[in-house]
């Protein structure tokens, strides 16, 4: 017989029953039925039902030993009694008497239970993480997590997709968030850089004239801790693509993704044919560019109801700006003035002066907006709004008005906390959809210049000509994002590959050509070698694990996470070095004062 | 018709003749053959001839192309002519008629030739490394290299290992080599470590019950320039096992191995069942504990046959040291004076005295040693040594005496030179086997203390008792190698996972509990709360590409490697920090003086 095991703790079956056999796991739990002792044996399988009495000659051992002993057993396979069958373990049908037992490691007293898996405080949980990566749930999150990961290789690889490895010491590129710097020790005085993605990498293989990469690929940014995005590295499914238009990675893409969503929603819907939304629209129809489409509410537009009525905040804001807007808010089944008020007062708690609303009730058999605005504005206006609202008796609308590019945040948060109070959204169910036409530039107010919206590195829709005679705050960019259920779960573009439109295209935001040379020369000096037309995205991997496994915390799916302030209570990281270290680095801490 | 391409440029067949198609790629190369112009053009897939006349409106556009453009072709798929039809070439049979041209990438003057592939400076290479990647040879190596990894991942998976990441912003641990460090921003004067290996990690996934982990894990040290190694970055095959013998790591690595060199040997023989030689053995036998199974030549001990012979400096050292024998290199073929006289040359030139030898002739009807050590130990003597090493005419023995610690190594290189020099050595073929019981302690005599001889995770051969009773020196330990070749390709061990045996193996190097729980807190802790037995190993995932492709050097199958002074010439990293990032993460440079 095998050293430590003749099968898994998952794996006996009523087949099994008379044959003696070895099982090696954890003891995840005992029980003492009065002389007769209990052990729940567990490992990566499964859990196994042990019993043993005075009789046996393991018992005097069995009765020492404590939850989390790692632990041999001997034993022979015994048929449950009809009424001791447990049917919710696959091992329900049997338990395995013991003969002969071994310690194979001891364990001190836990400082976090793994049966049961109570609430702990995370720092316990971060520093004993191989006791807490024991609990079935976080052991499942994980089982799951590389289940996933696996089936994005496998389904990049049936569309013809080949994985490569970029390097991971690289250079300082000033992507937008700060690099991590890994001092050189044999170059004193500069530092390498790790990846807050590898885009200049992917693009230089794309001139390199390889044609469908993709990667599962470690990413690093310094960021301030932040509730959404662990601290240090997080993985992206990066590809790129060459030969090809925004509709080829739409269409490469999208059955990917909805393959693995199908693969391991648990039956939940997933999206058949993702909409494709201006990046505009889902403003004005969502007040957001990553909108939750299992929200049924779509605003729109009701200005011209407003324009010289008898609401003067709303008519004089319409007179005065020609910019203003007023978007209605439809709420169905929000039709009570109670509602309606918790949803002014939570806006008032955003810091917004209020926000209007009509609401629908039958008076006697007759339909009446009712509330301050609908008293204003008369009766044929409010009844004009509730026409092109198609709401009716019991439902609500709420308004944001003004310039929508000040507001349409607030609406969109509006929009979402209405569904969600009227529990409008259907949380069974995966939607997704792309964004399409982002605005290549934006306006930066603090510093009263143009910036790059989103990605420098995308191709300006209109090329040359839109560089050189449009107003480029109108200039979109062939770059969109695909949403899930409110959540941005991957974002690409294609490239703007022509070094003369790359030129003018940070010459807009202020940055000259060696500018360009000089921050962004790999790829820059490829461009003028034949480089090819290509685009391509990255998808968040650990969202999209969060998603499907309906986790809240980016640690409940993440191996070894840090901590919120960045450091492996685990390992301990970071550490001061030694001074041996600092001087083959060539470097001397510089304090902050205390 | 795709904005881009209807096929590849290694798709087009005789059955497509006829049909107009788009194809998109680079200019590999042009011919003109008085008025008609020959262009192949190349994509990831393949190379297409096409062709263009003054009579096609793409003419005057195709004259201007040069090498590495990147156009887009329009035309008609036409047979060629028996005559001019080419075998090589998969799309051999047609030729595309250019009709229409578009140039999407024009390139400035090459810096490096793609066609053809001359030699060429490896700056030039790695500053254009986008250009060298299109090189056919360079571009089949890294397809091969993607292929390899992939091929990894689906056999790993297939014996039911399952691929974790673990995480690359770790802790420092001093684990042999020197580490990369991160300066932390958050965390004024404190270091994160790039992880040397995931050792710590995949051992803390055994105590947290997951089973059969590996991963394509990227690896870091921050090492002196090495011709065999890449400076940062490398890749291992990583993998642990829980409830495991070293048997069980051996037989379930075996045969993904052998399979992934049968996958990709083009058809050179692999060795079937791998030998398991004892470290102690294969120093005796081939002077190295990654002996290239090859080389036919076996060394055997001749002690005997020089004690009290008439050959007085290997009688003396017999006589005067109790560690003293006499190896002999047994040489077939090389039975001749010339080879003789230039094999102790070379011995010399390696700084040795010499190297002592008998070859064997044919005078007359008799078979006889000759050289002076056959006249020195006579003629029985002579004989003697002859037949224990089956040796004959036309055939020679070379000798090395000592202490054989002290030899070895030279013994090793003179069996490599033989065989290389007698050209013994099938060089088309893959012999593996595992080197096994590795010594677990050694003596290390600058610092007069016995150190790990390898690693100092491993469990030690009798446990506890061996610790406790036996000399340090002959403890084995479960520790084994793969070879290939005369080229380590994996090491691995089973795991020391008991904290009282950690602290007493770590105790007579003279570290103490307290060290332990410093160095490997992480670990060291784990193993109090219920460790299960386990082992595991790690394969060179670029050393085995580099056996599979036949090159000589790894930057011939890294994508973006570094130069061996670790520069990332294409990128321009390491780079000089700006004054806000040092500020930023509280250091000051400390640059040596010039």
């Amino acid at each position: 017989m095998h050293r430590y095991r003749s099968h898994t703790c998952g794996e006996l079956r009523a087949s099994h029953v008379g044959e003696t056999v070895r099982l090696s796991g954890w003891v995840h739990r005992v029980r003492d039925h009065g002389g007769l002792l209990f052990i729940d044996l567990r490992d990566h399988y499964g859990i196994t039902q042990c019993v043993v009495d005075p009789d046996s000659p393991a018992f005097k051992l069995a009765e020492t030993v404590r939850s989390e002993w790692c632990i041999r057993i001997d034993g022979s396979v015994k048929a449950r009694t009809a009424e001791t069958v447990n049917a919710n373990l696959p091992t329900g049908e049997i338990e395995l008497f013991i003969r002969d037992m071994e310690v194979l490691g001891a364990a001190k007293e836990l400082p976090l239970p793994v049966f049961g898996e109570p609430d702990y405080p995370e720092d316990v949980r971060l520093t004993y993480r191989f006791l807490d990566l024991r609990r079935e749930t976080l052991h499942r999150n994980i089982v799951k997590r590389t289940q996933v990961i696996a089936a994005m290789r496998r389904e990049m690889t049936r569309v013809g997709f080949t994985e490569y490895s970029t390097p991971i010491l690289t250079a300082s590129s000033p992507e937008g968030a700060r690099d991590f710097l890994v001092p050189s020790r044999i170059h004193p005085g500069t530092f390498y850089a790790l990846p807050q993605a590898p885009q200049q990498y992917k693009q230089l293989l794309m001139m390199a004239g390889f044609d469908r990469y993709f990667q599962i690929a470690p990413c690093f940014r310094d960021e301030d801790p932040r509730a959404d995005r662990l601290p240090g590295e997080f993985y992206q499914l990066d590809l790129e693509m060459s030969f090809v238009t925004q509709e080829d990675v739409w269409n490469t893409m999208e059955p990917v993704i909805r393959g693995i969503f199908e693969e391991f929603a648990e039956g939940k819907p997933v999206t058949q044919t993702f909409r494709r939304i201006a990046y505009d629209d889902a403003i004005r129809m969502y007040g957001s560019d990553k909108p939750d489409l299992r929200n049924p509410i779509v605003m729109e537009a009701v200005t011209g109801h407003f324009a010289g009525s008898g609401f003067k905040v709303f008519a004089n804001m319409i007179a005065g700006n020609p910019k203003a807007e007023v978007w209605a808010i439809p709420a169905r089944t929000g039709g009570s003035r109670a509602f309606c008020d918790r949803m002014n007062s939570w806006a008032q708690s955003q810091g917004q002066p209020g926000l209007g609303y009509i609401f629908w009730r039958t008076e006697g058999d007759k339909l009446e907006g009712a509330g301050p605005i609908a008293k204003n504005i008369g009766e044929e206006r409010t009844e004009a709004i509730r026409q092109q609202l198609g709401l009716g008796d019991g439902d609500a609308v709420f308004f944001a008005a003004g310039d929508p590019s000040k507001f349409y945040k607030f609406a969109g948060e509006a929009r979402n906390r209405a569904a969600d109070e009227l529990n409008l959204i259907d949380r069974d169910r995966f939607e997704l959809c792309w964004i399409v036409d982002f605005p290549f530039y934006e306006w930066n107010e603090d510093e009263k210049k143009i910036d790059f919206a989103h990605n420098p590195f995308s191709m300006p829709q209109g090329g040359m000509d839109a560089l050189e005679n449009q107003d480029p705050l109108t200039i979109k960019a062939f770059q969109y994002d695909m949403v899930c259920n409110g959540f941005e779960i991957a974002s690409g573009s294609i490239r703007n590959q022509s070094p003369d439109l790359m030129v003018k295209a940070f010459e807009k935001v202020g940055l000259s050509a060696q500018d360009v040379e000089e921050r962004f020369g790999g790829l820059y000096r490829a461009f003028q070698y034949g480089a090819p037309p290509h685009g391509g995205m990255a998808a968040g991997v650990d969202r999209i694990i969060m998603l499907l496994v309906g986790a809240k915390n980016l640690r409940e799916i993440s191996l070894f996470p840090m901590n919120q302030q960045a450091q492996d209570l685990l390992m301990g990281a970071p550490t001061p070095p030694s001074t041996q270290q600092l001087r083959e680095l060539h470097l001397r801490l510089n304090l902050p004062a205390k």
